[in-house]
Order: C-alpha cells, then sequence, then structure tokens
C-alpha cells in the first residue's frame, strides 16, 4: 500500500519479477487496441489530422519476436487538456529496444513499436497545457504517465511509482487503451509532465540520446555526488557508457573506460577519459585494485563483476546500469571494503529535465549516426555487433 | 600501491580472493611455528608464566579439518612494550568458527586456535603501556594487527588495513612467526591498540560476543544511520541477528526478524522485533514489499536475496554481513528502486570500542549459553543445527 495514494502497489513496480515484467509493465496482457490498423498500404497514406483528434499516425513496428520492421498505421489519441501532440523528429536507438524486439526480455506486445529517445516539435497543444505552444520542441524519454501522489512520484522519482508507471512502449496503456507505442513514429501525444522542455538553441538530433543513455548515466554521477578528481570508472563503452565519460568528464572526474572493444580505446581518450583499458587484461585490472570512487556499468548482458568490485575504494559502488546480470560476486570480498551493487534505472522527470539543461549549458553532445526509417533493422545489427559510435539516431521528419 | 603508507598492498587484502584467503591472510603458506608443542599430556601441565614471557599456554586446537578439539601447549610471544598479557576468561563461539575449522571456507593452517570474541583479564602490560594495568578487563576481536599508516589504517578502518590486517587466529603472524592463535586459549598476548577496554561494572560473560556479534551488526546500523522509527529487517535469528536486533531495537528502530525456524518468532519478539516472519511464507514476505530502510542479511549460507531486496524502500541497500552468497539477484528489480547489495566486515578498532560503550550504557546483553571447553565440538553441531540461543560462550577461567 503507498503511504500516500492509498492505492495498493500493482506488482508490476515494487515486485521483483523478471525484467519483461517490470518494463513492459503487464502489457501482454492486454490485447492490442482495436483502433491498431496494420499494414503498409495503410502506412502509406496516413489521415491527415484533424483539429485535437484522434491521430491517425504511421510508425514502424515488429508484428513478431526478431520480426522486420515495416510501417504501420496507429491511432494517436485525441488530445486531453494536459496533453501535448508532438510531430516526432527524431528518435534514438536504444539497446533495450534491441533488447525488447529480440525478445531478450521475454515477449513484449505486439505490434511493437520501440523509441524512447525522443525530440518532436510541438504541433498542438490541450486546453490546459501551460509549459508548451506549438513550435516548441520537446523530449519524450522512458515514460509517458505515473500516479502523481505516491511517496515515489512525490520525490520526483515517477519512474519507479509505487502505483504504477507507464513506459513510453509495451506498457499497458490506460488512458487509450491497449499498449503504449513509442517514438518510431510520426507523432505522439503525451502528458505535459512527461515533455521535457527542449531549450530553443539545442540541436534536436544530438539531444535525443540524452532522454536515456544521458539520464541513466547522470541520474548515478548526481546520488553518488561524484566531485572533481575522483575516479569514476565506466564499464562498456556504448551509448551509455559513452554519455557516462562525456558527464563525469564534465564534472571534473578521472574517468577510466574498461571495453572489450580494442578499437574503442582511442575514442575513450577522445571522449575525454585519462585512460582506457582492456577488459581481458588482468594486469592491468589488478593495478587498479581499490582506486575507484564509483564504477558505473553499462554492459547490457551477464558479466563477472568481482573484477570490477576489487577496484572501488572503501565504501564505494558499482552501479549496474546496463542491467546485464553481475555474476561472480565474492561476499567476503564485498565485505572486505564494504563494497557495494547497486541498480539504477533512468530518472524522474525533474532529473531528466535537469541533464537536457546541463548539457546544454555545457554544449555536451552524444555522438549520433543519424539514418532513415528504413534502416532500422541493419541499425540493430551493428548495435548488436558494437558497431555504433555511439548512438544511431533515426530521422523520421526527412521520411514523411 | 597505499597512498599514505607507500606499501605495495599484499594480494589479500584489496583484491579479490576466496574466502579463505581473504579471512586467514595467507597464513597457510607458512608453517607451524617450532615453538608449538602439541600432545594433550603437557597441555595438561603448560610450563608457568615468567615475567615477561614468554608464555606457555594450554590452548584447545584441531589439528585437521574437521578434527576433534584437544588441549595443546602453544607459546605466547614475551611482552613486546606495546603489548599486554589477558587471562582469557571467556571467549564467544562465532559461526566463523565453525567454517573455518570445518573447511567450509577452504583450509586453514593447522592446528586451529579459533576465537574472536574474548574477554580477559589484563595480567601483565608492557613498558610503553599507557591503556591498560594489571587486573583491567580487556577485550580482543577479530584482529590483533595492522600497518596503522595506510589511508583506511588512518581511517579507522583497521580491518581492511590496505597492507595487510592480521586476524586473530589463522592469519600468518609476523611478529611471532608462524600463524595467530585465537582466545580459545588460557592466555593472549596482543598489542593494547587492538585490546578493547571493557568498563569494570561490565559483565565479561555475556560481553564477550560484541566483539564480533556487536561489532558486525552495530557498524552497518551506524553507516547507514539507522533512525528512530526507520524500519530494519534482520534476516538469521543466529548469534548475529539476535545482536541486529537487540542494537537496532535500543537506536528505536522498527524492527521485523525473517527466520527459517518457527519456534524463533515468539523469541524476536522476546527480544524487541515488532514483527517475526518465516521466510517461506511468500505472501507474508510480498506484503512487505518497499517498506524496509534496511535490511541485515546474517545468513552464513548461500541465500535468495531477491525477495528480500524487493522488501526495500527506494535507495536502500540489503547488507550482507552473514557472508553467505546473494543468489538471483535480479539487475532490472534492483534497478528499479536504486536498491543495492553491500557487503560489511566487523568494524574498525575506535568502533568496536564505541559498541562496547554503547552497550555498557544501554544495558544491551548478547543471550550466552555458557559451556565448558570440553564441550566445544557438540557446541559446534548444535551451533549447525540452530540450537543455541543466540551465542555459545566458553568458560576458560573454570577449565584452569
Amino acid at each position: 500500500m503507498c503511504d500516500l495514494c492509498g492505492k495498493a502497489h500493482r506488482e508490476n513496480g515494487p515486485t521483483s519479477q523478471n525484467r519483461r515484467s517490470l518494463l513492459f509493465g503487464g502489457a501482454t496482457l492486454i490485447a492490442a487496441t482495436p483502433a491498431l490498423l496494420a499494414g503498409e498500404a495503410r502506412a502509406e497514406q496516413p489521415r491527415p489530422a484533424a483539429g485535437d483528434g484522434p491521430y491517425p499516425t504511421r510508425a514502424w513496428a515488429t508484428a513478431a519476436l526478431g520480426g522486420p520492421f515495416a510501417p504501420i498505421t496507429i491511432q494517436r489519441r485525441a488530445l486531453g487538456p494536459n496533453d501535448v501532440l508532438l510531430d516526432v523528429l527524431y528518435a534514438g536507438i536504444c539497446h533495450s529496444d534491441v533488447h525488447t524486439v529480440r525478445g531478450d526480455w521475454g515477449t513484449p506486445p505486439f505490434p511493437c513499436v520501440p523509441g524512447h529517445e525522443i525530440v518532436g516539435r510541438v504541433a498542438a497543444v490541450g486546453s490546459a497545457v501551460t509549459k508548451f505552444k506549438a513550435g516548441d520542441l520537446g523530449g519524450v524519454g522512458c515514460m509517458v504517465k505515473a500516479c502523481g501522489t505516491c511517496a515515489n512520484c512525490l520525490a520526483d522519482r515517477e519512474q519507479i511509482c509505487l502505483d504504477r508507471v507507464t513506459f513510453t512502449y509495451g506498457s499497458e496503456d490506460d488512458i487509450s487503451g491497449g499498449h503504449t507505442y513509442g517514438g518510431y513514429s510520426d507523432r505522439m501525444v503525451v502528458r505535459e509532465k512527461f515533455v521535457i522542455r527542449i531549450p530553443p538553441g539545442m540541436d534536436p538530433v544530438s539531444t535525443a540520446p540524452i532522454l536515456c543513455a544521458g539520464i541513466t548515466t547522470f541520474s548515478p554521477l548526481r546520488h553518488w555526488a561524484v566531485r572533481p578528481g575522483q575516479r569514476v570508472g565506466v564499464v562498456g563503452l556504448g551509448g551509455l557508457g559513452h554519455m557516462a565519460v562525456k558527464l563525469a568528464v564534465a564534472q571534473r572526474a578521472d574517468v577510466t573506460v574498461f571495453t572489450t572493444t580494442p578499437g574503442k580505446l582511442d575514442d575513450a581518450k577522445r571522449l575525454g577519459a585519462g585512460a582506457a583499458v582492456l577488459w581481458d587484461d588482468k594486469a592491468a585490472m589488478a593495478r587498479l585494485a581499490n582506486a575507484f570512487d564509483l564504477i558505473i556499468s553499462t554492459v547490457p548482458y551477464a558479466f563477472e563483476a568481482q573484477p570490477f568490485m576489487d577496484m572501488l575504494k572503501l565504501d564505494c559502488t558499482l552501479v549496474n546500469v546496463g542491467l546485464g546480470e553481475a555474476r561472480g560476486l565474492d561476499p567476503a570480498a564485498m565485505a572486505f571494503g564494504r563494497k557495494g551493487l547497486a541498480g539504477s534505472m533512468i530518472g524522474g522527470i525533474a532529473e531528466t529535465q535537469e541533464v537536457v539543461d546541463h548539457c546544454f549549458a555545457r554544449g555536451i553532445r552524444p555522438d549520433v549516426e543519424v539514418i532513415r526509417p528504413d534502416q532500422i533493422a541493419a541499425a540493430y545489427d551493428r548495435v548488436v555487433g558494437k558497431d555504433v559510435r555511439y548512438r544511431f539516431v533515426i530521422d523520421f521528419a526527412s521520411a514523411r
């Protein structure tokens, strides 16, 4: 029971389930919305938006596990008083999109329209909206709704709402029915609270990855209060990892990157890391025992975590934001130094606004490779093959 | 390399090894001291102490893994200027003594004289000792030496000395040679820094378990700053667990005990817990989702940790002081709530003094069952069979 909202907690929030149920919020129990009109022919000619909607919208979806992406037409709901209609400009490809579509975390509800690093142009606003006007830039990250009244929501941690958070895609959609569809689409309708203000002068393309990769790595740097001169380790140099490096370097931390890819060693330095180490170089790893104030693992698959635990200083923490299983932990070695493993998942809306503003003020930009929507499948293969420097961003505006 | 002492770190301190090497500090590499004179006949007639020693001392030892305890004669070193000679009165039986003797953590050096919850009477002091005089009570916990100059020692965390901590038994003894012998003996010689002052009015029998079980559970309550009214979970109600309950209740925390033994439910309440739950009662466990500010696991064997992680509030920590492997952790569920797993091991000398003084001031006493030295083996069986309420303490004084 939530202390503040008085509602019973739903299972997907507070208790352990598999990844799928945590991330898709039980949405597999719900049939796809009857409003969904699949098929390429219709997709190429979506009905025009009329007034306050609803809005037939072209979206890029998969129909089954591992299936190809194809445009379909979905309905975006009519604007409610607190809703914002966004014309999607760009959406980043997060590794979790790949995990979802390929079933690594279980079976998502289909059709699956991924995308939770979204930047769009405000096309219309509901009658009560005060935060945006038509023409503004807005961003949408990993969530689009939370209860707003539980203890966690009131602590600005909507992503772990004690009632239920509605993730941007694949979650049960209790406003429109069915499940939510993400940013691989031409339009979105989102409550204004869950739309991030993008400063007018900010580059929209490279802003998209901040909405997930940026906040995911910014939040632990803030929570564990990294200070100038402290040593921060970043495990894995992908979309999350390269943001962790940029953000920690901007805090004037002394950053060391751990990668399995020799070709990324120079990149790590270019991104501002003071050192880069191949993860299988046991001698180099051993020399770093007790050296780090914080280590952030961005590894999206199971990994041997104890070598990184050994590198932590007294009382320090290995934060697992990549959601890979941390294997082989030695409880005695952890006790010897009161070392910890913690999880961390994106951030609340206020903190997401903070990281966007922070990146704008400091000129921190993700490194992106822009692709067309018809290149999504190939991009997924390259993500899995670690062949991206460092985030794909899909350009939807130019595909319209 | 230690920042302050400039010495290279020895392997057993900072980096991961198996439990044995962490806890015995490489002592298996060292042959037993030639001064050791094994055999019951000699043991029954140890040579009397002469002046400043060395001191032939009767000790209760095992000669091989799982072997029986038998009295032998060991040499305690001659008093150095900073040494204290203790006539051992009482020594608690810690589950780690059982693990060690039975080889659960690898093979310890033999003969093995366990015991690291020791209270004795000061019989003599070295020429430079200022903290004790003959007749005082002194306590010895899990360690007897550390470098004193590394960053961790200077932070009063001698138990994780970056050079090398010498544990009370089974560690390489770089003062006397061979390996260290613990408190299951008539006498000990220990540097005064590592002897805890026991207030004159404090009950020596029930003070012994504070030197390990007490400090082990006190340290996380202090580190995670438990405040009145906060909810603390204690997993496992044995020697450590019952101290965790008493100490947390004394902080006016709202304590819930998790046990596998129905017969301990009432005990938990008697010890001050507000609630006690059978660990296999999944419905009761589920009702406690997101309820706890801190959970301390005292479980000395591998256990499924995710159900306890699920019970933590936002940003909170499951502290594993029992050194059992925390299995089945779900990284996504941990991320969902930024929940953490941390280790913690005893405490430094200052904090050990603090817990002794704290228990004296508040009248906190471990529940003990006093036994004779010839009952050690039977007591070990009862520890493993969870048949102790809640700590065996061996009475050495009455056996002399």
